[in-house]
C-alpha cells in the first residue's frame, strides 16, 4: 500500500478483494501499511484486519479468511543483548559502572560477536577480537513482555588503554578479576557466580564454550554457526 | 489509553500534555493505543509519534520530546527456532520429512529446553527429555527482515513409538543415522554438514554443548542459563 488513497474507497475495495480471495481458496492476507498511509488501518481493522508487527515507519495488518484457527507465523519474540569478559595479560577483568561486565543490545541484522566487540570499543575505546560465547541466559517477560536472550562472551583485548565513553559509563578501569568477583552484587546473584566461575575456569584453561563459524545455508546469505570447536571433528581445518 | 474519547479530543489533550511534559523536561512518551481504540492513531501520528511496535491487540508509539537523537530502546529483534535430535538405543535417528531434523518456533514465553520437548511430541508423538544445545546459527534478514537464532538440540527419547502429527509431517521414522548423513541436501549444505559432524561426535561422547541450568536473576523470575556443564568447575554438584 504505496499510493494514497481514501479510506472509503479502500475499504471498499478491500471488501470486494476479501470476496475474490475467498472464492480462489486463499487463506492469508496481509496489508504492509507506510505510517503515511495511517489514515486507512481503521477500514482494515473494521474488516476484520488485526496487527501482526509494526516497524517506526510502517504498521502489518492481518487477515485469515477460513473459520479455522490461523497458521501465519509469529513476530519477533526475542531481544538478543551481550555481555564481555576481556582478561589482558595481568589477568585483568575490564568493568564498569558497579564494575558490571560490558553489556549492550546485539543492533537488527548485527552478527553477536561483532555487537560484543562494538560493545566494548563503544563504551571503553578497547580494540578486541571476539573468542567465545561462554554461555547464554533467556529469560522472559523483560521489555514490552518479550524473551531476551543474553550471551556471556570472552574477548581478547588488541589494545589497552581505556577511553572510556562520555555518555553511558560513568567509569571504567582494568581491574584484578578476584576483586571484581569479591564485589557483593556478584555475590549475590546465582546467575553472576556461575558466569564468574565460568570466566575463571576460562582463564585457567578449563572451560571451552562456542565459537562462531562462518557457514551457508539453504540462502545464499552468510550465518555463523557458534559451536564447541575444540571438539568439533574433522572442519577444524577450514576454521 | 483504555477509555473510549474521540479523535480531535484526543489530539487536544495529547497536544497540551506533550507542552506540559516538555516544561517538566521528560523526554520519551509511549502511548499503547488497544486496537479498539485504532481511531486514535492517526491523531498521534500527526503529532509527530512513530511505532515502536505491535502485538495482535495493541499498537505502541513513540515520541521524543528533546531535539536529540531518540534512545527508546528497540523492539525486539530474533525469532528463536529449535531443530531437535534424538538418538536411540541402536543409534537410529528420528526425521521427517525428506527425513529432516524436526524443527519449529520457540513460542513467546518458551523455554528453549521446553520448546524442542514439544515440538518432538506434536511432531512424532515421542516423548523426550533435553539433553544439550549443541549449537546454534544466527542469521539476518529472515522472516520479515527479523533476524533469527536457531538451536540445534539433543535430546533423550524417553518413548519409542512414532505418532505422527497429521497436519505438518508427511513421515515420521527412525532411521539410521548415516542413512540420515548420506542424504544429498544433508551433504550439500555446509551447514547440515557441520550438524551431522556434531552430532556423530556427540554420539560417540566426543563433542559437549551447553546445558540449561535454572538460575534466579536480578528478578525473581526464574531464568535458565545454557553453560558446559562437563568443564564448569564447583556448582556442578547444584546441577
Amino acid at each position: 500500500m504505496e499510493m494514497s488513497i481514501d479510506p472509503a474507497t479502500f475499504l471498499l475495495s478491500l471488501t470486494s478483494s476479501i470476496e475474490h480471495w475467498k472464492v480462489q481458496g486463499k487463506k492469508g492476507v496481509w496489508i504492509k501499511l507506510p505510517i503515511e498511509r495511517v489514515n486507512l488501518i481503521e477500514a482494515a481493522v473494521k474488516k476484520g484486519f488485526w496487527y501482526h508487527h509494526a516497524e517506526p515507519n510502517y504498521l502489518m495488518l492481518m487477515f485469515w479468511i477460513p473459520q479455522s484457527a490461523h497458521t501465519l507465523p509469529a513476530n519477533a519474540t526475542h531481544r538478543v543483548g551481550i555481555g564481555a569478559f576481556l582478561i589482558n595479560h595481568n589477568r585483568e577483568y575490564r568493568g564498569t559502572g558497579v564494575w558490571k561486565l560490558p553489556t549492550g543490545v546485539v543492533d537488527e541484522g548485527e552478527d553477536i560477536f561483532a555487537a560484543a566487540v562494538r560493545e566494548v570499543k563503544e563504551e571503553t575505546g578497547i580494540d578486541s577480537e571476539f573468542v567465545e560465547v561462554l554461555a547464554f541466559r533467556q529469560r522472559h517477560k523483560s521489555f514490552f513482555q518479550k524473551s531476551d536472550l543474553f550471551f556471556v562472551c570472552m574477548l581478547r583485548p588488541l589494545s589497552f588503554d581505556i577511553q572510556k565513553q562520555e555518555h553511558e559509563i560513568e567509569a571504567a578501569k582494568w581491574m584484578p578479576f578476584e576483586e571484581y568477583a569479591a564485589q557483593p552484587f556478584v555475590q549475590k546473584y546465582e546467575l553472576l557466580s556461575y558466569i564468574h566461575d565460568i570466566c575463571k575456569a576460562k582463564m585457567d584453561g578449563k572451560y571451552t564454550g562456542f565459537s562462531p563459524v562462518p557457514s551457508t545455508s539453504y540462502s545464499v546469505q552468510k550465518s555463523y554457526l557458534y559451536l564447541n570447536t575444540s571438539t568439533a571433528p574433522r572442519r577444524q581445518s577450514k576454521l
